[in-house]
């Protein structure tokens, strides 16, 4: 018999999680049923979506159960199989959880190949994160070339890839980003055309109008909103007629115990006859392998850089390592790499 | 020479317009220039959207500037007429303005005639009432049969039309009105399904789940928000899958002397792939004859009832008038028949 950790969810935080909020519990591994197989995980991801979840409330995936595995998508390695389609060996994407080891019976698990691309894209830009940007910014943001495209939490997961996407499609792109260094990152490494550091004392709606200005735009026609807050409320009041808001997410909210106020100038959608859509990715899930195709080959052309914050640890980093992400403390996908 | 009197914008309000914020002015009726005419105006539209037009501040029209006769739709008889297309006799609808007596060169001018319907009816079903019922819920809404449509100030000019609409094309219809008077109004002569009493004690949100129960469904495919503040955060919590917000007015925002909080339910956009959109009628200029047509049909068949408040008096009954709208004291569409 083989004992595995895992992490699991010891009570349902208020704000952000705390050590309280979770229990490293180590257990043995069951035999395997037929169709079984087990993974050995190397790489968990960490997305903010993740905070809603911990949440007792209706959403698009049922909360997290007290006392279960802590929901989470990952990459290993198929240690032990009773699944042809599984070898042992095989290396594997699914969503096994903040756990050592997984059984999985191979639904939603798909193969992957470390030639193609490092283990962890599979977790970012070519997973779940890649193609968050893609649809979103495709199938909401609709761009055109020429359009402004200012995307927020710029230098995170999401949003880096996004507004290197609109480059690719002739927008001229707008970061938001917390810091000098995430900032020059942006712009330099990224290719942006501007970034706003939210830091800096000038309030959201000023600097966002300076940065209108420094490219000579009149107004916001995507705005891609990972954020929430006074970034959403800044742009509603620069939209450009017929401009589309795509609700990604709402970082800097997950963590509120009182209830969040709403973008105050969301009557600007009628001055401006705008569109503020949400979007899940799961929806566009037929059309992932051909987004799939089509980053692969920006990244291929060194058209794409895809940043990414790998922190090594044993499965109980996983709390700490969680909390960088609200804390604004990583640079692009974040990923712990088991070791 | 021929007097006049008109109402002028003396002052900006804060808040709720005041006697202060008008003048009444008296003056004398220019001699005509080649090409215009003048009007007798005999029938004023009151909007909402006029609240707006008061503030000093970007928006979709410019604001009425001081002085100025205070814009408005309205319809009347021509008086006198250098102008070949219309003549002395016909009637005429158009942005005349709050006068007695008003010149036009004929542009943004349509002959009516009260043949066809009651020239109130020009203003309200007719006009741009009517048109901006039909497209909002057409354009953005897009509703179809079995779709369960929500919208406030059910028993107002808009609100009234867009709820009859929807349940010819097969919605189910819940509308949102202050009192029991209106509500039953609602249920009895317009035919919604079921009206909430906003006046009710009962909070929003809980009335509209109980609604919802009561007509069978799940969610809110369509929220037709004329109100803002709690009756569109409500609808928010309660959207279906897919659900279309369409922003058409703010009317218990606009004399609001704080900056308003937004909805902030605004999330659920994100979970229920939802969108919320505003829109303004003049977009669809080159279809309001098509959608007349349709909408006279309904009306001759006996499936649109259009309910109006005539108030009779004087140009300087103006203001009061006006602030009806916003103490909700009218049913359907209010206009200042001019004794």
């Amino acid at each position: 018999m083989t004992s595995f950790r895992s992490v699991r969810l010891a009570q349902r935080p208020t704000g952000i999680p705390s050590p309280d909020t979770w229990a490293i519990e180590s257990e043995e591994l069951p035999a395997l049923a037929p169709g079984e197989f087990a993974v050995g995980v190397k790489y968990i991801s960490l997305d903010p979506a993740m905070r809603g979840w911990l949440d007792d409330r209706p959403s698009y995936l049922p909360p997290v159960e007290l006392g279960a595995i802590m929901r989470a998508g990952s990459v290993g390695t198929v240690t032990e199989s009773l699944n042809a389609n599984f070898p042992v060996g095989a290396q594997v994407v699914g969503t096994f959880g903040v756990t050592e080891v997984a059984i999985s019976d191979g639904s939603g698990v798909h193969i992957v190949s470390s030639d193609l691309a490092p283990l962890p894209a599979f977790l970012g830009v070519l997973g779940m994160t890649g193609m968050t940007a893609y649809f979103g910014l495709f199938e909401l943001g609709k761009p055109r070339a020429g359009d402004v495209v200012v995307v927020s939490a710029a230098a995170g997961a999401v949003g880096s890839i996004v507004g290197q996407i609109a480059k690719i499609n002739g927008c001229t792109v707008i970061g938001i980003a917390g810091g000098k260094e995430k900032c020059e990152y942006i712009t330099n490494t990224l290719g942006f055309d501007y970034c706003i550091d939210y830091k800096e004392e000038t309030g959201m709606r000023k600097q966002l109008g300076t940065a209108l200005k420094t490219v000579g735009a009149q107004g916001v026609d995507v705005y891609f909103d990972n954020v929430g807050g006074e970034m959403l409320n800044a742009n509603l009041a620069y939209l450009s007629f017929g401009a589309r808001v795509v609700i990604c997410g709402a970082i800097s909210q997950y963590n509120d115990t009182e209830i969040t106020p709403g973008p105050s100038n969301y009557m600007n959608l009628l001055v401006k006859r705008a569109t503020m859509t949400g979007f899940l990715v799961f929806d566009y899930a037929s059309q992932f392998s051909m987004a799939q195709r089509r980053i692969g080959a920006w990244i291929a052309q060194g058209k794409i850089t895809a940043p990414e914050t790998v922190v090594e640890g044993k499965i109980d980093a996983f709390p700490a390592t969680l909390n960088r992400l609200f804390t604004g403390d990583n640079l692009g996908k974040l990923v712990l790499k088991i070791t």
